[in-house]
């Protein structure tokens, strides 16, 4: 397991930790100043800019680009709708290659609007994953399914075990020794739980799938489903077991914060959420 | 599958459903009066009552008890809080036996306060499982362990997954033929997001462990990780596919109606409540 202590350049900023509240212009410049190794923006981020223009501003701050986040929902109820996520997530590859991500992070939908059709959305993700890759192959990117906590399996995500990623993965692009360009985001967040977790991450570590390490923390209480994630050290997941598991698995990549908290790290400055950020990460990952 | 119409007898009106705002002798006289066929009390109802007494009252009204819940959590910091939770369970089991309940639901806890070692909250799931299911064993009392959805599994349930509970009970009481002592709740809202529940619904039918059979909906959005739950039918669960898979499975018990619903449900009079159960239970389950 590697020590974090005085190795920021093994850890990444998430831009969503920061709220979005900043253009991306400075928070490259925060992020590079904190001390950091890499910055994963969002689609949002990019709006009105050239991706070409961004990527050589994160190059020259001497930063790396952990991941791309993030795909556009891919079930839909018609073929039109669902063409159009395809046509979308193409777009988003592109950016992915123009900015020389590590990963596209694909949180991959579920269930539209009036469905209870599960099993349903979960075939038009393998559907639309397979078509993906083939175009990701082209653009050299390599596409990350983030497998989500399950309590977003009816809207956000209808992939929610990393087995359950894999498995996917497995079949649209069974492994052949060469480096797969189908892997998983293990978001510590969402998998914590899993009573497989060890298991699963030493296959996918095995496999060469792990293409991005998320941390942040489980608060207890939690009081907001989507925007009360803590800061490392603040909840219960032992992160420290986690990253040692995903590191023994072979993953080498950086260790990338993602926090949204929009009653809390997200009213705070940015100064004070990086600086927070890199000591939990030295004392609490 | 069975046809649920015109055969509320093989339904069951849970307590909580009702938000325990009535004593329980009125809870026995309303769900009998609304025509379902069983009830399941929380220890909370019997409190200052004899639960023989309870139960004589429950079967003059017609009435099979399709569960008593539920278990005080095992997990603990020390071995005295430890021994103090089991014998809780203990004397819960008891009550359970004098109201010939179908099964003692066990809702396992999870890590105490100030601990982030899951592992060992799981293990002590299992010592303490194992204990109770001797005393059970005399009693002549099931025990169903209830799976929680994961969003739970920091506080009220370290068994977060069918599969997970099955391993267990099958650890601590292998198959062997005979009428199993040790099963499973299955409860659609804990469950319905479950990659693998069609698979494990038919496992733990097959092994004769489902003891019981639990229904709400999951609503879409869910404002509260606790304590809003859905009528049946309001939210995005398949209940009736589930269903057909429970009862393809081998369960012939009650299909009960478990809603925790503060804001919603609990506010409205106990008479709406049980008739659109009613409904819904003919009609979307």
């Amino acid at each position: 397991m590697r020590d974090l202590s005085l190795r920021l350049d093994l850890c990444a900023i998430n831009t969503a930790t920061l709220g979005h509240r900043s253009p991306i212009e400075e928070v490259i410049e925060l992020v590079a100043r904190h001390g950091f190794g890499g910055i994963c923006p969002w689609r949002r981020d990019l709006e009105g800019r050239d991706a070409q223009t961004v990527a050589r501003r994160i190059r020259d701050a001497g930063l790396q680009v952990s991941g791309y986040c993030r795909s556009t929902y891919l079930p839909a109820l018609d073929k039109a709708a669902f063409d159009a996520a395809l046509a979308d997530n193409r777009r988003a590859i592109d950016q992915a290659a123009a900015l020389g991500a590590a990963c596209f992070v694909m949180v991959v939908g579920s269930m539209p609007q009036g469905s209870r059709d599960l099993p349903r959305a979960r075939a038009q993700v393998e559907e639309g994953t397979a078509i993906l890759c083939e175009y990701a192959r082209r653009a050299n990117v390599r596409l990350a399914l983030e497998p989500l906590h399950p309590m977003y399996a009816n809207d956000r995500s209808c992939l929610n075990t990393i087995e359950q990623a894999l498995d996917l993965a497995e079949r649209i692009e069974p492994s052949q020794g060469a480096r797969p360009l189908l892997g998983i985001v293990v978001d510590a967040y969402h998998v914590w739980w899993d009573p497989h977790l060890a298991r699963d991450v030493r296959r996918a570590g095995m496999a060469g799938r792990i293409f991005a390490y998320h941390v942040c923390d489980w608060l207890a209480p939690t009081r907001d489903m989507l925007m009360d994630r803590g800061m490392m050290g603040d909840g219960v997941i032992d992160l420290q077991m986690l990253r040692s598991q995903v590191e023994q698995a072979g993953y080498q990549g950086l260790v990338e914060v993602e926090i949204f908290s929009e009653q809390d790290w997200w009213s705070r400055s940015a100064h004070e959420v990086l600086s927070t950020c890199a000591d939990r990460l030295q004392s609490s990952c």
